[in-house]
């Protein structure tokens, strides 16, 4: 039996979905070596593809000179230098679709979460605070409300079908006009956050949307309004957006993503009952992740068999 | 001009619609005396009806001889004797659909809360241990899950409905199967939490339903299952419950009412990951609390005025 192909795993993603790798490629688990350096010396020139989560930069490239390949974990490929891969002609492919389901999930849970403050009215709770003040304060109600969904794409969509389940009033943003979507289009953000009550952020990232949801969005959002975002943490302006939330110009948030993961403002720390944080889970199911790392597995597989790539983006 | 006519409010509710109520009646806040007897005394045969949150017990009645109208604030009436008031000759109303979606939104709310453990994730974050252990370990899906209905009244519809938009496969317990509904009739509801795995609960309470949902429900649901219980305390047995979530005989639970109100067992507090605890506020928006108490005018309107009640109960 033929030696089979080296893969290089950068990061780690879903162990199931790796150990599944193992049947059909020799791999190199870098962020697992004590010494990277050394392995790298050792198997770098061997390894023909790269299986990663996130991680794999043009000096890590540069070490891997024969990997054609990088199959990555996730459908945000922004960590990915697109146009050095292509210098290089290194194919690129990433995991849409299949966790669209659970992202929009999330997406819902944190609105619903944020708007009806389930998550302080379990602090509140917990803290054995009901017996002693009677009433947990009233909240804005979820249905009937207007949605501003910031990225109407595959994902956006989805999100969007489950607002409509609530009732809500659903309108989105994005570069240009969506043909066949029943939804308000709005061409300028900050006129979208000025008419909406909650907007969901779940653009792609990356240079182009860098700070998109900036202080002046945050701002036309408003005391009553509610920011949810999926996507990255570099779509938001953290900074305008903890001013925002301190001297109430902006009412609430809800975020599973920052611009420093794993690493959060603790300043957000001390605001409970209007804003929730979630550690980037928004893929995060079991099934999800396995699809995801599966998806990972069948373009390196088509890779390895010369035929053509499941998902690629490049 | 003559005196407006007199109404007793045992137990308060929405102040903003309790001050509207003014307008019409002559009202006497039987919660806030300091001598709830002397004021019955003073005021008890003057009054024509009740405004209330629930109190209104057949020894309370008696002190209020010539009031023919109970006003509940709520659309559940399981805390008022209706026999008792039919006996008396006095007519009870509620507040239905008016709350129907905010209920709905919060059972879905819990259900996504509980299923992918916003309300624990929030509080790693929260705690710093995000940087520490690095991932938040993975949960269960929401979408395409099955989910049970115990009690498929105008709420449970629009429960049913929010879970189409997460292509959940929906089934429903009633003690009679209803017709025009697309979703699978379980006539036994031990059979139907064995075939789910979410049960989400909104029947109305009362003797008909007390510990509806026991142990050998709560077993059938098992290890991987979720109860949501927006319904009344009394349809859960929580001593069941409690010993199931203990031994992991039952997975999780999302729970927004409880047997003894404002009390929660304090060993629900100690689990964390697995249960999401709010303290009643199903229907608790500002717009769902003033359309409830601004019903609780109109039958009362309605009543001073000879008209037909809104929402008679009995």
């Amino acid at each position: 039996m033929a030696e089979k192909p080296h893969v290089l795993i950068p990061a780690p993603y879903y162990k199931p979905a790796m150990d599944r790798l193992d049947e059909i490629a020799t791999t190199h688990h870098l962020y697992k070596a004590p010494d990277p350096e050394k392995m790298l010396a050792e198997v770098g020139e061997k390894c023909v593809a790269f299986a990663t989560f996130m991680k794999a930069d043009p000096p890590l490239l540069d070490r891997v000179p024969n990997a054609k390949l990088i199959a990555n974990f996730g459908v945000g490929y922004d960590a990915i230098d697109i146009e050095d891969a292509n210098r290089r002609g290194v194919k690129v492919t990433n995991t849409p679709d299949v966790l669209n389901d659970c992202v929009a999930d999330l997406a819902l849970g944190l609105l619903i979460s944020a708007r009806r403050h389930i998550v302080d009215a379990d602090r509140f709770v917990r803290a054995g605070q009901w017996p002693v003040k009677k009433l947990y304060p009233f909240v804005n109600k979820v249905h009937h409300s207007k949605v501003g969904i910031v990225g109407l794409g595959r994902i956006g969509e989805e999100i969007a079908a489950r607002c409509a389940g609530f009732k809500m009033e659903i309108s989105y943003h994005n570069r240009s006009m969506k043909p066949d979507v029943p939804y308000r289009y709005y061409p300028d953000l900050v006129e979208m956050a000025r008419d909406v009550e909650i907007l969901v952020v779940i653009t792609p990232g990356g240079a182009a949307t860098n700070n998109l949801v900036n202080e002046v969005v945050l701002e036309a959002l408003g005391p009553d309004g509610l920011l949810v975002n999926v996507a990255r943490g570099s779509v938001v302006d953290m900074d305008a957006l903890i001013a925002c939330l301190k001297d109430k110009r902006l009412g609430a948030a809800a975020l599973d993503v920052y611009p420093d993961e794993p690493n959060v403002p603790e300043v957000l720390f001390t605001m409970t009952e209007n804003v929730v944080l979630t550690p980037h889970i928004a893929s995060a199911s079991h099934d999800t992740r396995m699809a995801m790392g599966m998806l990972v597995y069948d373009n390196i597989k088509a890779y390895f068999a010369g035929e053509p790539l499941i998902t690629p983006v490049n």
